[in-house]
């Protein structure tokens, strides 16, 4: 048992980006750590044989309804994207640069980096497939947005996000998001409440 | 604007069955009708590119685990069925003879049959794709259960299940359960608490 939620998400998904806005606080309120774990939905989708929400007849209609429903009950700001879904390599590389930086001045500020990136897609509409954009964000959080961009191109990047993906595929992961508890695993936004009543409860 | 909750499922559906358990309680709290919709998705996935949920690499492990889990979770009996899924087009029709009978003492038992036919195939394993099945299920609520296989090769009960699954289509319904209130669509078992909400708020 570890005190962690660990939190799954694809940069392309409107679920994944209303989740990350509210797992912070029902981390905190169980006195939880929120580990991020940025992954490619277009790969794992070759492997589970599923395609983007948005794209299956009649389904892709309704949810793109739901997007917006389901931001508003939760007074999450939300703009659909007009580029959607989008490549999330060059976000998740940064993200993960971010986390597991030796420097723990800078990896603590994961959590910021992923609601920034988030932000500027589903909110401000910006294009967060372009480098110029990640490092103008993570230098509004202090961070060194070149060293950052520069650093995507390595191995030792590329590999990250390469295990990040292989390591959540190997747990079992499909969808975004996916919340881990206690090697419980829980998939979608709209399961949040019952992660909650599980942490409360301690389970059933 | 009615006073309905209608209710649109497949008797292949674990979450259809579970949601069917709970939709009458949360009517009745919200002073509505419940008006059941047997669908097939087997034809609606042709339509919306989807496949049963137990069928997907990765997704379909979760979803046993999560069928298992989400009924404990609602203390819900549910068993796996051995032959999952099944084509539900007898049980359907079925349901639809008790549903539009013009004996309304028959068709007021229309939620009793989804009920019965449900925790056949979900509780206790029985075989409803066989019509002895059906035909016992309908006598132990009282009803004809003979006249009623009868009815199932009649073309007025055959043409029943395809204007339903057609009505269906047309107003944009793609899973089981969906439930829909004042022309608001709700998809899923995990949807209930957002619908419930939206009951006693009026929406937003």
């Amino acid at each position: 048992m570890s005190d962690n939620i660990d939190f799954y998400f694809d940069y392309s998904s409107p679920y994944g980006y209303l989740a990350s806005e509210r797992i912070e606080a029902l981390a905190k309120h169980h006195n939880r750590r929120v580990v991020w774990h940025p992954i490619l939905l277009g790969f794992i989708f070759k492997i589970s044989k599923q395609a983007p929400l948005t794209e299956a007849p009649l389904k892709g209609e309704y949810s793109i309804m739901d997007f917006a429903r389901s931001s508003r009950e939760h007074s999450i700001a939300y703009q659909h994207p007009q580029q959607f879904p989008i490549g999330a390599v060059a976000a998740s590389r940064a993200t993960l640069w971010v986390r597991n930086h030796s420097d723990s001045a800078i990896s603590e500020k994961t959590g910021d980096m992923v609601h920034a990136i988030y932000q500027a897609y589903f909110v401000d509409g910006k294009d967060i497939t372009d480098t110029k954009t990640l490092s103008a964000l993570a230098s509004s959080l202090g961070l060194d947005g070149d060293s950052m961009v520069v650093a995507l191109s390595e191995q030792s990047v590329k590999d990250a996000l390469k295990d990040e993906v292989g390591a959540a595929i190997e747990s079992g992961i499909f969808g975004s998001p996916t919340m881990v508890v206690d090697g419980e695993q829980f998939w979608g936004h709209d399961r949040l409440e019952q992660l909650e009543r599980w942490l409360t409860s301690g389970g059933w």
